[in-house]
């Protein structure tokens, strides 16, 4: 453990409120791997099994089937965190012992009836695990907002009292939220600033684009200049307390290496903390991702 | 701290039954600011954010996407509290320790798929950000009534016991309501008087209309005259154990500079403890929000 | 304090399964004012401002608005009991400490859009306001009616363990009761009988008509003869454990003096414990009311 | 206290899983009464009240409007146990200290909307009123089964904990159960088998019928003789861990004496425990109840 | 106890994030009977008379009636471990003490009126009994999804840490599933992942047919051979895991003798841990259920 660089220091600072255990495993998300230090952070999450069943997800590359195979992935490539639900962490929390593990602690799946999740695991399993963090996800916009909500609300109390980092992912869907509108820019802002609001430490939304939903919303949106990506980022980074919350952005399903590449060059330039990339590495072959992800990681050791 | 005056005595007094940690935290709201021991507030509320989204509620003014403007904002213009959800006082405590803070926990958005909010925070959340209250808002006449009522029992009565004093933003709406009728007299008058009645040290309504909504009420207020907004102040404040509470009022949207004087000295007029003031004061430059916070203290402490 | 009259040592041998404290909070009633020790009881309940709003309840008599307007007045006519919601208890319960409060601790209003209640008060807020009994109110008919008695049983377990009384306000409504049948003598006793069964001390039922609600119920009542108030109270009496159990009568909306007196003779002469009367009351000039209360409380002491 | 009866001990060791409580408190209702030591009982219940009315329940036995008539009427008829809401067992303990008592903790009544019951007491309540076991009834086949199962769960394991036993009438009805299924062999079977697995120490079911109600269940009943009561009775037991959980019949509403001692024949000699008999005693003179009872003990005493 | 064999080590190794107690309760399973080090498990379930009624499951051989018999019939058998309700737990625990239970915690039955089930034991119940694994169904595409994950998931955790195991029935249902989706290899293999997902130490699905039910998944399964049972094992072991979760395989109703031995034989052809069967069991008379186990104990030892 080497002293605290300015850029940590000053990002610590905006958690001011919480108490050491907390800042603690926020300190050790930020200064793991080849972007320890830098205040910029890359997070490999596996939660697709879950969401899309394990063929849909691993198939393409059989390895990915073995948990273990994902931790040591996010080690090689000199990553920040490994996300995943509890099973998965069970499974391979013993690969590498004091690397960051964010316990994805609620889940959907292909089947779901209705836009919500379930909560799979608790604050005491992190705890038991090692983990330095509990992920949740919301979905502003539909029904059970509400009583997702009330949920983190929980497990972030909890967490907090723990000594554990809160990562929020927002995902607004449901309700009068167009299918474009999931990823508008007023709606992504939105849905940032309610994770905030709701005492996220970690901040996870989709890129957005520069499509604006809310009818209400066009005339605050109506002077500002929305047609760069870097620009999008950096608004929702303005509604995240100014830029005093740590934001991280993913960009959806596998596509090509340089719109990935471009994702982070944009990310990087609005001011963003960084990438959550999950299909997009374990959908490669482990070298090829692997030769991906210290691409990725250079963009943001040099900010272009 | 110097001695209490003998409107705050005065004051301290109708709460009786409270512990002397509560009677404390009412007095640190009470013995803040520029109208400190006079008996009247002026409480800075920021939870527009969640409610209308960060654009619609910061663009006009970007300074205030920083929660830290806000509460820098309510020490210079010597206001007596402030008033946000979770994330904003997490952010932003350590801006001024030791102003009163008033943890809003519950709060709904622009999504929302019926007429409720979610309860966001907790009393552990008050005590450990050093808050002095916990803020709430039912809405009388909505389905989700009687559960918000349940849940503010829970939070008020951990409060009471903790020393934190309860605010109660009632504003009435759904079930057989009309729009008229959110801010008739009758309804309004009935939402202060159940806030009272469920335990609120503090009770915040809207300045209520000339209307009456309600067929069964329209005998009781037959004879009375309701031409003037501190008459209908006057009697809102009746209804409030016979003004035994503390009452704070607010007019609504962003609006002239004039009609926001008016609506201070219809409040002090008629007998009310204050205003609770927020688009109209941060969605105004900084200076204007100065400005016009120096003229409203001044009407409190001059009654004029 | 006196030895107990042997009226009273009868009563509180009905209770014999309660803790001691519990069966002091029960003479603690039936020793105030008046009445005490002749095992009969007037109560002043005030809860009609939360029911029917502030104006509807104390307009009238503008006095009324100030909670401590009632225990003053339940006080000088020498009274048993104030029953009153959370905040009116809080406001005034410094008036006169050790006057028998009885905390009511659910609450309904003229929007609701339920057959329900909200539970709004809580064991420990009865315990720190020095009050001697939960009062609740069930809706026997109605669909909530089965989540009415699972709450007040857990208020229940838990005022008997703390030395409280239970006072049950036992009020038919919703599902198959007509509005007649809401009143009607089987519908009473059937109702007044089940507050018994689930554990109350003391049952409040509205004063029965002669009507016979319930098809199965008209071959027991075929024989009896009902055409009497007395009778139809002694019927009652009968079906609270064969008259082991408080039981005290209303009489409903404001009404002529002649009937509120004989209101209190039928009830005495059936055998009935007391008055519980309300608007009655408050809802005259004070001293009207007074001399009004005055004359029941005469009532009850000469059985005539 | 004398020395267990061989039947007795017997019994209990189907119960070895239990503590030392719970098997104390089954001796206590197997040792007592007349028919203490011999492996049969009699127990009297009385929840008509609350399922039908105090009138329809009482009037026409005037003294049993009290509750202590009855416990008094069971001691007197040398039954083994009796069973009541929490009310009535509040008023009548003091009656026959020792006395076996059933606190039966759920119940419905003539105006509920769904087919369930409302939880009406505790373990806490049965300990604090010295009873030895807590009773619950479920309605297999209705939409509220799974909630009622999960009630009686956690009632069942801290009763357990607490050193009582656990009681449990089983009732199908509702969802595809037709009426005359309500108590066909089949259902009665299948209803009791659910009450041992769910835990029961004692089940207490009503006389099966010949009729086979489940389409498939008619192969599995084909080959079998269901001519007689005694053989339906013997297969219920059987049903019920080939007899080694306690269960007791009822035979239902007021019927004929002659029916009343054939349906004890038909229970004995099919090798139940014992008869459940509430309205048949307490809705005759209470001479004629004695007599009746006397009978029923005899036959059990003679196995004819 | 014997040193444990490289086999159950390398098993063990699998579950390091578990506390010593948990990986004893699976070590004295996968210890147990002829079986016991090899790694291969036959465990017998005998919940059938919950989920069918007691006639149909036991009417055939009416020595299953006593829940004895079938811990009997594990024991001689010598099987792995014995899963049942709590009710026949209770009543079968006294017969061989030490044997490994596990405690069915769940149930539905032939009226249910949603595809869910009731949770109808604990933890307490399980460690009261000696149980060492906690059994509990999830339907994976059924309404009551989520809430069985929540269920479950408290109980996992409370299970984890009182060192027992966890082992998930996990049977895909309801929903967008067809009648040929619900055994369908991608949703099988589907279901199976999220039991490990949500922390099962032990997972059980029916055998899998050729069916690929998800349009989105054919994609992912276009390449495969999946024309023998042994490779639809193989699958779905790989998607628990890459293998590393115990996995046991049902083959449902009883059936001809040739068609079980040959289940088991692709069961240990595709990597899978074993059987657990039932009807095929219990349902025939008690020397040629013990001649068939015999013969499959005998296909594991062998792996053919």
């Amino acid at each position: 453990m080497t002293a605290l660089t300015p850029q940590i220091r000053d990002i610590l600072n905006w958690y001011a409120s919480d108490n050491p255990g907390t800042r603690a495993s926020l300190a050790r998300i930020l200064n793991q791997g080849k972007l320890g230090g830098t205040g910029k952070v890359v997070i490999l999450p596996v939660d697709q099994g879950f969401e899309h069943g394990p063929a849909r997800s691993f198939a393409i590359n059989p390895p990915a089937y073995d948990p273990r195979y994902h931790i040591e992935l996010a080690v090689e490539a000199g990553l920040n965190a490994f996300a995943a639900p509890l099973g998965m962490l069970e499974c391979a929390s013993e690969v590498a012992p004091g690397f960051p593990l964010i316990l994805k602690c609620n889940s959907s799946n292909s089947w779901a009836t209705t836009k919500d999740q379930a909560v799979t695991a608790t604050v005491d399993d992190a705890l038991r695990l090692g983990a330095c963090a509990m992920g949740f996800t919301i979905y502003p916009g539909a029904d059970a907002f509400f009583d997702q909500v009330e949920e983190i609300r929980e497990i972030a109390q909890e967490a907090k009292a723990a000594g554990l980092a809160v990562v929020i992912w927002s995902y607004p869907r449901g309700g009068e939220i167009s299918k474009a509108g999931e990823t508008a820019l007023d709606v992504t802002a939105y849905a940032a600033h309610m994770a905030a609001l709701i005492g996220a430490h970690i901040i996870k939304v989709k890129l957005p684009s520069d499509h604006i939903e809310q009818e209400d919303a066009k005339k605050a949106y109506a002077d500002g200049d929305w047609s760069t990506m870097a620009k999008r980022v950096a608004h929702v980074m303005q509604c995240c307390f100014a830029g005093r919350r740590i934001v991280v952005f993913s960009g959806g399903a596998t596509k090509g290496e340089d719109s990935v590449y471009q994702d982070a060059r944009d990310i990087a330039g609005g001011g963003g903390h960084g990438s959550i990339i999950g299909r997009n590495t374990f959908q490669r072959p482990r070298a090829e991702a692997l030769a991906m992800l210290a691409k990725i990681v250079g963009i943001y050791e040099g900010q272009a």
